[in-house]
């Protein structure tokens, strides 16, 4: 049984972490971290957990939790896995922090992005990018994964084939994402309420979301070409789900069949990548509750562009499965163990 | 490997059996009956099943179907059920029957509150009420089952022990219930579409609701008495979901212990009923696609009333799940297997 | 042009009077009292008044403010008005509060249930309850209105004809009610959030909800009886509106018309209240953004009770639009003045 | 007093019709066309104008409706009005017709994209493109005006200023657009139902939304070069709003002021075109119900391109609104005359 932390288990990330662990049959939670909660009963907190989960609330303490727990997940803010980090605890247990401090090589370009100060540059060389699809084996040995954000992982996995196949012009690339209210937070604020996202859609982050640079370092790494692209979020009044719709110019006129033929060279065979039948959009209700990402893509003859779209449950592939599933394969598990869930759909 | 057919696979509640019966490990799907798609692929209809069900779907030959099943469910509407059971079909193939044709014991009442004639008056003495926590023995020994209706279901366990321990006046009983518009279908109807349902709720079948009886009938046999009530449901803008608030008299004063003792009574041991901790109000977004009712009450010492609350996943617990459980209890398998569906939030 | 002064701009109701007010063309908006904003532009916090309001927030100095405006409204927390409402400045201007300092005539009522001492208690007995179909008169001579809960204003509104009648029971009256989420205010709170309230509903405050006496008061003034009964309100994912269902025993049995005629003759030539077509029940998306109540009943022959429903907008009815109502009358204009909104749908 | 008929009153567009004009004080419904519904209730079809619409609905027959109505709306499917509009009936009255019938001066452009063929191409040059603030002259001295699409006129105005001063290479742009359920009409089709729309979003028309060639002619006439682009539209959980996100390469580096000039050189002064301040980007909740368009962009230096934003509520400016702001023009009337809706929030 893998002794699991979770620290920041009450945010919408943690609960969906709980969520996906208490069906794991290889998994128990050990530490249900969470500074604001502390001793209060965790079924308080999140109802639906009633009866499932007796536990209460601990802190934060991860040098503690360390010496118990196998593996570590940090739902936390940006900053707080790069503050406590260190050699001997990782020596101790495994750290998969769901939090942008590792995700990105640069430590100017995360210093520049963030805004804040990356206090544990040393572990940024160790650490993996813990998006499966890609870096499988790297992940199967790594200490310290760092779990892909929810628009990196969906943007990504909609452009990786074209990308690493060099048939789109990467200069050219355009990400247009809409994202489900769960990827605020649980914190309380106006914008958030309900009254504010019901009945409106809105642009956020324009030129300068967070996700952009590690966006931009993922499909640099595929394509072999320094990548600026335009990236831009949508806050859409629904609890979950990104869809992104992705637009670039072909190098060169491709067929349906010659494009599909790339998707299918590196999704054949992935267990939670769906490319979906010629001419059918994604959708996110279709992945709602589940760790797959659909994706698809249409060529525009009259433009010479291509448009990539893909969805995704941002709390599962794009937060807690993505995690778990980075889990499984550092502990030789089952890929798919614990994350077998099928859509929930209406 | 139980063997499985669903006749109106592509209804709500069809949809989720299908999503229920893929994760079920000792039960197979061997027809998906749906008049209307008859040679469509499944997953087509849909597309959560893409890569999950490979099958088209079929007609709903009832007939051929029960010498090939194990088991059928029968999602479709009133009246297909009793028109086409026979005794032949029940020495071949249990039925599970998810509509109201036998739900009710007095084929006259059947036929008022659902407007047909009943065509097989002579299964309705065989067929059980399927309500698991109250017949559970004979549910298991059942070749007919009438899988209850999602209000009756949620109405009557909020309810059930105090009409059974006669703690309350039946005669002044009044359920408020509101549903998500899951409960309506997948017909195309305007008054079903986003815009109307959205930003609304109203009342509708006001008194005449086709529950009602359904309702009466079971509250009758639990408290001795026979039973008029008011029952008003109402159409909330959500997918998921019921929510019951019933009105009635205590026959004597009782305490919060009293009364908690009488739920604690009949609902300790249950797998799928939540009794909540006092002053916690059943909501659904608790037991969203879980097989779970949470259940509650408030004594009003002011008026001499107790309020009794229910939430539940109509779908589920009102629906699918509440037949894979009896279809657990018929062929002797643990009850919650294929249904320890954790509640997703959000 | 009548000098208007509101304290408490900045929350839902306030934005409603200043929607409202800016198209009203016998009143001009002098003050946007706001103590959480003060000297921030009013259309930076509510964007859609851009290029519509120009002013900026200020204080809540009703002192220095009733020396300038002809009639301030207070959409305040309760407490606030009765603290600092006096003599001279009900001598320099006329107030209308929407909270419920002088809506219940008993003092020590309103300490129970509002948990707060009264700071005015000399002013309850002057001050009129500002439901104008009930007291027009009144509220044309009053120097201080206090307007209607919304809850009470749909309730009352929905019972009036048959408690004036004595044709119902009183001892058996219950309310269900069900609200958008307007209602809750725009105050940052993790319970308000989108996510927390989307696909859900709830039952809150059962048997405690303030509106309680209030509504209470006004049955027993109709019904010149004193009234106990149940209200339980419902929090519903839709941003405005409120439903109610209430249920009565009718004393004698009485046919549609009898009941019917009940209604008509209070509501005949009232211009915001419209009783509905036999058989059609109110639906809160019918009066969005309007002054309207709708309101229908039905007589249940087997149980011998009445369902009556009452729909509205609880910003505008139940607030802001009954405000201004209250607002003409006291200064001689068309009760309709600047509130002939036709229902925005969808 | 202006007599006007409406052709198609019971969609979407054709209610919002009646409840602007409703509130217009120069303009009277004469005919409430409605083939589906002759010799109904209009209010019985929308039960917001109960007691405010006494009228029922008659056929679509426009030859003697051009006898009685000084202009006539239609508000039909693409083809009606070309089909029936002709010499004798322009005699007679104004058509104001809100399909795509006249908007494509190439009949052969709007035969492939329509795939019908037009019935009246003789027509098509007289018909003037209803956009106010372009054609203003030419729209008060028409006939026959082609009301703008939703999502074009969304998409123009956000891009107009920057076409217009050809600062934009226009072989770059990409529009990316999201809207609201009501835009896909009224009609009983499963995919609009609630629980389909409801907790998703995707992509539809992906390359070949009929709306394109309509933006690309308007743009094409704005910057006075051949425009090719890409438009993908967008199903959002909301009922009223279209937001634009469109991007293009900059011709030169532009500041924030440059580009803003440009705005302003276009759109001071213009009633129902708000250029929003630096930085706040156009939502659809601060225009809902009102005729208003809020636009902004965004300079990214690091990639050269400018992002241009707009929002809008579809059913007013995107079709009632801007045909009532037409007829405003063509009969001398203040082109804001009973389109002064303060937007309604929330």
């Amino acid at each position: 049984m893998i002794k699991v932390g979770i620290i920041g288990a009450t945010g919408y990330a943690g609960g969906e972490l709980v969520r996906i662990l208490s069906g794991h049959k290889d998994a128990e939670i050990v530490w249900y971290g969470s500074r604001s909660y502390i001793d209060e009963k965790y079924a308080d907190i999140y109802r639906n957990m009633f009866e499932i989960v007796e536990d209460s609330c601990l802190d934060d303490n991860m040098e503690e939790l360390s010496k118990k727990a196998d593996v570590i997940f940090t739902a936390t803010p940006q900053g707080f896995c790069a503050s406590v980090v260190n050699e001997g605890m990782l020596d101790n247990t495994k750290i998969i922090d769901l939090s942008a401090d590792f995700r990105i090589k640069d430590v100017a370009t995360y210093e520049k992005w963030y805004g804040i100060e990356h206090k544990s540059p040393r572990f940024i060389e160790e650490a993996v990018y813990g998006l499966c699809e890609v870096n499988r084996e790297a992940v199967r040995n790594a200490r310290l994964v760092a779990n892909p954000g929810c628009y990196p992982t969906c943007s990504f996995l909609s452009i990786y084939p074209l990308a690493k196949e060099g048939m789109i012009d990467m200069n050219t690339l355009i990400i247009d994402a809409k994202s489900g209210t769960s990827g605020a937070g649980r914190g309380a604020k106006v914008g958030n309420l309900y009254c504010e996202v019901n009945e409106n859609i809105k642009a956020y982050g324009v030129t300068g979301h967070r996700h952009t640079p590690e966006i931009e370092e993922q499909l640099g790494l595929a394509s072999g070409e320094q990548v600026l692209l335009n990236f831009t979020t949508h806050l859409v009044p629904m609890n979950r789900g990104i869809l992104v719709t992705a637009y670039a110019s072909l190098k060169q006129k491709a067929t349906y069949e010659e494009v599909r033929a790339a998707y299918d060279k590196y999704y054949d065979g992935e267990r939670f990548v769906r490319v979906l039948e010629k001419d059918i959009c994604p959708e996110t209700r279709w992945v709602e509750g589940s760790n797959y990402v659909d994706v698809n893509f249409k060529v525009d003859e009259r433009t010479g562009r291509i448009i990539m779209m893909g969805a995704m449950d941002n709390l599962v592939k794009g937060a807690a499965g993505q995690a778990v599933q980075n889990m499984n394969l550092m502990f030789g598990l089952p890929e798919d163990e614990g994350l077998a869930f099928v859509p929930l759909f209406p």
